[in-house]
């Protein structure tokens, strides 16, 4: 089933302890696409500036992603986010962000969008989310990202929203601030309580955590040696994931259990490389080898 | 197979955000050897002061613990530890530290004890880990656990140590402090490369990760929402994980990563009440119920 997203699309500048990239593909709905592009086909929905290279637009069209939805604002400039990472990289200072576009992103979903079955509310104010959500009355799986400035600027939107979407996708930091709880399984059921059927706690290097009203559990990250850049590792995760439960056109107990499988697995490449440079490089065949690695893993 | 330990033995006060503990029973030995106990027969040498209270002593007993090599010196006074938990109940902080009679602890194992295939050196100087050895030259698996104290006080005997021994457990903090190494796969392999055929890294809420030289895995903490006092999780994993080696008589890949859930079985338990309390209330049918529901986690 075809899966949309909305969400940033942005030109990041990323510092690491070794090495810097600038002005490279990035922002969420970006991750995203090309994550579950593995799995379905993905309608990308944003906005950037004519400062825009259009080889990034060639680049996601190649993986069959839908750019449709993606508005090109005439004299406008493309949301920039900078960032550097600490030593042990998980840590990270945000050492500048410019909106630009994004200040005005006034979402109009085409009508293919619209009738999706599928959605995702990538990262994006709480309220552009629920104008995305009121032009798809008729799909049947949303899900959702959140962060710690809408947990902080928008917590009315926010509990609307919860109310309104099927799951949450939120790190650790963002589930203990949303609830006030320092303990991740309560605060995982605490934030299902408010609204959603079921939350994921995104843990970085140590997993995800999932809650549903009979399930709590916990996968590990795949251990990868070579950790070279971890933006995008969260909408890689919630891509990948959502991406197996379109393809299955299913999202019962034991294919979400899957499908957040496949997001840790993706996610293990994106931060193998910058931007999208190591999935760029994979194939389904490579996510299906390494998933046979982590299920061996896990069994014992 | 009976499996030896020699570590500290503790009168601990403990502060949570919610509750204290004074002068409750603790100690690296003493959670190692309840822990174990499960599993297998366990012998005990550690030191302690004449205001032990006996009933310590009997509790052990009464798990088949052999408590030969508890010496007791007269006029002296046990160890003690007081610390901190802060609000996320990972972190904490030491208050204070009287080593006492651990200051003069010249280990003599009994015989039985010298005789044993299994052996743990847990928590306490290098040097008195290595006097320890010695005594043991029959013993077909040693594992070991060191820390940030003994890293930076006693790197050579330390690195004495890593040639001599099977396998070395130690926290994520002390394997990134005795490598220089951020990532926590590379230092995995890296302190493995020090001498031990196997190196088991632990996470704390997190779970623990194994290397070998043909394997790398992690296993995730058993999520529990009633985390009440984390003292002595690291030993009583690494008491449930040698017990199981030692009541398998069998350090395969296969059984060695049985013991490593387990391991992590029993800390989820230590991590619900203070002190010894809550294993005291388990038996091992409760272990073996958790193992079911773990393994039922990690499939899908």
């Amino acid at each position: 089933m075809p899966l949309v997203v909305v969400g940033s699309v942005a030109l990041d500048s990323v510092i690491t302890p070794t090495q810097r990239r600038d002005n490279v593909l990035g922002g969420s709905a970006v991750y995203f696409s090309y994550a579950a592009s593995y799995f379905t086909s993905v309608r990308l929905a944003g906005v950037v500036g004519d400062d825009w290279p259009s080889e990034h637009t060639e680049l996601l069209k190649a993986r069959g992603i839908d750019t449709t939805g993606l508005q090109i604002v005439p004299g406008g400039k493309t949301f920039r986010w900078q960032g550097k990472y600490l030593q042990n990289m998980n840590d990270r200072e945000t050492l500048d962000v410019q909106l630009n576009v994004m200040n005005q992103f006034d979402p109009m979903l085409p009508e293919t969008y619209r009738r999706c079955k599928f959605l995702f509310l990538a990262n994006g104010s709480t309220k552009l989310q629920l104008k995305v959500l009121d032009q798809c009355p008729g799909a049947s799986l949303v899900m959702a990202d959140t962060m710690d400035l809408w947990i902080r600027t928008e917590p009315e939107e926010l509990h609307t929203l919860l109310k309104r979407i099927d799951g949450l996708v939120l790190n650790d930091s963002e589930a203990k601030l949303l609830t006030g709880m320092e303990n991740l399984v309560q605060a995982g059921h605490a934030v299902r309580e408010m609204g959603p059927r079921f939350v994921v706690i995104k843990k970085g290097e140590h997993g995800a955590m999932f809650f549903s009203e009979h399930e709590t559990y916990v996968l590990p990250a795949y251990p990868t040696p070579d950790v070279v850049d971890p933006t995008g590792a969260g909408d890689s995760f919630a891509g990948g994931m959502m991406g197996y439960l379109a393809e299955q056109n299913n999202f019962d107990p034991k294919t979400l259990k899957e499908a957040m499988a496949y997001g840790i697995l993706v996610a293990s490449f994106t931060v193998e490389d910058f931007s999208l440079e190591r999935l760029k490089r994979i194939s389904r065949e490579e996510l299906t080898k390494r998933m046979m690695e982590y299920k061996r893993m896990l069994t014992f």
